[in-house]
C-alpha cells in the first residue's frame, strides 16, 4: 500500500484543536489560509525533533510544513545525517508571518498563550529516545530558548533554509553536520551521505523530495519535488503542477 | 477532537493503488493534478452510494470529489433526504474529463480495465444495508448499466448537479426526492428537509457546506462552503481563500 500520513490521533489531535487564539496579533499572520502544525512522525519513533519558522503557500497546500524549497532543502540535510522518516518537525508560528523574525514577531512568539502551548506540544514531542533538536533559523532558536525541556538534549541551531545568502547558509550547515552525526542514529538500511555542501548555491543534488508517507492521503505524485505553489494576492494562491502526470 | 478523514486503509487503500492506467487515454483527461478517489464513509456504515462525473479544480485542491458547487448542491440534495453522513461517493473518472460525457468518453468509461476495476470498488461499497444508489448524470447513469452488483438495489438516476437548466435541473430533483425519501433511512437525530426545490434557481439555502469530516486533516475551515479554485491554464490552478480566518 502506498505510504501516505494520516494525520494526528488522540493527544495531539486534541493539543491541535486547544491552538492559541493568534487574534490580537492577526495583522502580523496570513490568518486566512488556517493554522498548518507538523510534518513527520508523532507516533513517538522520531528521534530528531525540526523546527522551523512558518508556513508559506507549498504549506498552505498542501497542509504540513517544510514541504516547498525550504523544506526540500531540509530533507536534503536529514539526509546527510541518513534520517529517512525518524523525524518530526513543528513550527515556530502555525500561521504564516507577514514580514521577517523581528523584534515584534519574537514578542509575540514569546507572549504567553502562544510560549506556553508551543512548549506543550514540544513536551509532547520529546521521547527518551530524542536524540537532537534542530533549530532552523533565529525564530526557532528563540523557540528552544524559551522551552524548559530543551535542558539536556543536544540543540543545534542551523540558519534558516531560506537565509539569503546560500554561500554562508552552506558554509553555516556544514558546520552543524558532524556534530549531529555523532549524535543522531540513522535510519535502518539508511547511508547517510557524509560529503559536505560543496560550492556555493543549492544543486537539485543538495535537495530531496519531501517522502509521500509525510503527506496526506491522495495528493499528486509530484508533490514536495519542488516549488509549486506561491501567492498572487493576500487571498489567493496560484498552484502549479509539476509534472505531466500526478 | 474536530472530525476529518484521515483517508482510506486496508481493501481501499490497496484497490486504489491498483488503479487502471489512463495512459492511453490522457489526451482526454487532467492527469497533471493525480487521481481522485471518493468522499464519505468507508467503514461500512454508508447507506447510500453515490455516483458523481469527474473531479474539478475545487476537487484537485481538496483531495476529494464532489465538494465545490456541484458537491455542494449534492450536500444539499443529501440534507433533504436526512443523511449527514451516512454515504459514500465515488466517480465515473478518477481524473478530470477534458469536454463533455460525449460517445468517446462513454466508451473508455465502458473499456475492460476501467469498468471492471470500478464494478470491483462498487462491489466494495455495497454492503447489507445499502438502501439506495444515486447516479448523478448521463455517465454515472451509464456506470450503473455497467455494473452487474445494481441488481436488486434501487437506483436514482437524477441530472448531474451541474446541468445547464438550473430550472429543469431542479425539477428533476424534486421527482428523485419523494421516491428516495422512502428508501432512504435519515441519520439519527437529523430531520429530512422535506420541502421541494422552489423556484428556478440555485439558492445559498439549497447548498449544503462540505461536513470536516469529509475533509482531510488540516484543511482551512472554509474548504467546501464555496467556490474556491478554477483553472487558470492546464497546469495551474488560483485556489482562493474564502474567509479572513482558516
Amino acid at each position: 500500500m502506498a505510504e501516505f500520513d494520516p494525520g494526528p490521533t488522540g493527544a495531539f489531535a486534541t493539543h491541535w484543536d486547544n491552538r492559541p487564539s493568534y487574534s490580537a496579533v492577526k495583522a502580523r499572520f496570513r490568518m486566512n489560509w488556517g493554522p498548518i502544525y507538523y510534518r513527520g512522525r508523532l507516533d513517538g519513533t522520531a528521534r530528531v525533533i525540526i523546527i522551523g519558522q512558518d508556513p508559506a503557500a507549498d504549506e498552505n497546500v498542501a497542509r504540513r510544513i517544510l514541504v516547498g524549497a525550504a523544506g526540500q532543502r531540509v530533507q536534503g540535510f536529514l539526509r546527510k545525517l541518513g534520517l529517512a522518516k525518524s523525524y518530526v518537525m513543528v513550527n515556530t508560528f502555525i500561521y504564516g508571518l507577514k514580514g521577517q523574525i523581528d523584534p515584534e514577531a519574537k514578542q509575540i512568539s514569546g507572549s504567553a498563550p502562544i510560549k506556553t502551548w508551543r512548549n506543550q506540544l514540544l513536551d509532547m514531542l520529546k521521547t527518551g529516545q530524542t536524540e537532537a533538536v534542530i533549530a532552523f533559523g533565529a525564530g526557532a532558536a528563540q523557540v528552544v530558548d524559551l522551552w524548559p525541556g530543551a535542558s539536556g538534549l543536544f540543540v543545534a541551531r542551523p540558519l534558516h533554509p531560506s537565509f539569503r545568502d546560500d554561500a554562508q547558509l552552506r558554509t553555516n550547515w556544514n558546520t552543524w553536520l558532524p556534530q549531529l552525526r555523532t549524535r543522531v542514529t540513522p535510519d535502518p538500511g539508511v547511508t547517510p551521505d557524509s560529503t559536505p555542501y560543496a560550492g556555493a548555491t543549492f544543486k537539485k543534488s543538495d535537495l530531496a523530495d519531501i517522502p509521500a508517507r509525510d503527506l496526506p492521503f491522495g495528493v499528486p505524485k509530484w508533490m514536495g519535488t519542488g516549488d509549486m505553489a506561491w501567492r498572487t494576492a493576500p487571498t489567493q494562491i496560484a498552484w502549479k503542477s509539476l509534472a505531466a502526470e500526478g
